[in-house]
């Protein structure tokens, strides 16, 4: 339907082409971009946006400035987060994370550079095969996505909710803001690499919120009763960190079905555009259905 | 010449509307993000970018969203730099840096806050007064200037380079990209705004990188005989962190000399654009002549 392989091949290929090489002075900072960048991740972001763009037929060379940039964004998001003040995570699929390897300052300069490389690279390869219109609109697609109002915002909520009595429109808060808006960024923007209408933009970020909400809490679900081997981190750490959960603001079983009432609501959004859906719908299925 | 209170108020009115209200939630980030940018900033890099503008007759704003987004990502610079695993500055203008006020987590996101809305504001506010062209060149421009190759890239060669013996080269690389490249970003953008020619930006590229030097060398001789009550900093904390500095390495009298003749150097550069040329020549030579 839509081949994972083939797609991750690509996308890593393009991100390798879009980083400077390792060797590059001053070597630290590249290598520890590098590091973190090629760690094993699965690339979902980069897939949804070229499975989005593919309902409107755009060739995978106009999508991928816009699907590496915002996987930039994550990997930024993934080292910011694991550092001593924040997360304090020491590893992060199965690899000692960043600041362990390269040191806090290291890492968090390379989340620096990676956040400025992803709109620097939005704007130098996006101009080559998009029209400026459109690569405007992408930068500020992503920066909503990844700022204040968005990922941050709800990073900054998640840190305070720590400890906190469970709360159902906080943990919602979180999970639309943390992973949610960059879930929509990725969505939207292929739209917009597709040339979409407004109403069928409107379509597709709504089918992105229930796609993200169910990817979270598939994600919570996976901490309590996931597969180590496969996940390649420890489960039970958001319990050990007291943070909100769906699973313990509702229960295990309560959980799983809110994940598979989201996917079904996603599907009803992109009705309108019938089989051309299928790669993406496909696709939202199989990060829903995941086991790691 | 150039009414540099009358700058400042224009400019600090436009940060304050292209960032949002202290009240917005989630609170804390939006305290930190406005307590660093409104904490007594020269606004110089917006000035430059808009004196440099004046040269080709560009209005104000039109050059108001590129100069605003250069001065966040230098806020969000000196907080990423003040935090504990990096320079470890517990003040930063007279007042406690911002993970004194509001913690390290909170400092790290509210720098990336403000790196990601200058990016957003740079394509949501610029293309309401410039073509989409220049925008993408703009964001482009800033993304060089700030990343792994420009502002960050000096960064960690200033890091690295703690407690090793002095060396001229190194301490050049230090200057032109930790301050030189956004010095260099804020002058280009204002040509960019303008519309000038490739000529003519190679020009003002070249002035850039005289002032910037200039700057940076002037920074350095401030630390060692500045008034601390002007500087709202001590002084001596380049040498106590053992930071390569143009005093240290050639003398105080011949930093001083180097100084004017960046200043002298940069005159030449922009000898073509006659009178035209007045506001930023002006503007440049308050810079080597601060006190502050």
């Amino acid at each position: 339907m839509f081949d994972l392989i083939k797609t991750t091949a690509m996308v890593d290929a393009a991100l390798n082409e879009y980083l400077a090489p390792a060797s590059t002075f001053p070597r630290e900072i590249h290598e520890a971009v590098r590091y973190s960048v090629f760690a094993g991740g699965k690339r979902l972001r980069p897939m949804l946006t070229l499975a989005t763009a593919k309902i409107f037929g755009a060739p995978d060379l106009a999508v991928l400035p816009a699907a590496c940039a915002i996987e930039l964004v994550h990997t930024y998001s993934l080292i910011h987060d694991d550092l001593p003040a924040l997360d304090n995570d020491d590893f992060r699929r199965g690899r000692p994370s960043s600041h362990k390897v390269f040191g806090e300052a290291m890492a968090i300069l390379a989340g620096d550079a990676l956040l400025t490389r992803a709109f620097e690279l939005l704007s130098v390869e996006g101009v080559k095969v998009l029209p400026s219109a459109t690569v405007v609109r992408l930068v500020a697609e992503l920066g909503r996505a990844a700022g204040a109002a968005g990922m941050i915002g709800g990073q900054v909520v998640d840190i305070q909710s720590e400890g906190q009595p469970p709360n159902a429109e906080i943990l919602d808060y979180i999970h639309r803001h943390k992973t949610g808006a960059l879930f929509t960024c990725c969505i939207r923007s292929g739209a917009l690499v597709g040339g979409a209408s407004t109403h069928e933009i409107d379509s597709l970020t709504a089918f992105a919120g229930h796609i993200g909400l169910a990817f979270q809490i598939v994600d919570d679900i996976l901490d309590v009763i996931g597969d180590e081997t496969k996940l390649g981190k420890k489960i039970g750490s958001d319990e050990s960190k007291h943070k909100m959960t769906y699973p313990a603001l509702f229960g295990m079983e309560n959980a799983k079905k809110k994940a598979d009432d989201c996917l079904q609501a996603a599907r009803e959004e992109v009705r309108i555009f019938g089989k051309r859906a299928d790669k993406l719908l496909w696709l939202a299925q199989k990060l829903v259905e995941r086991e790691n």
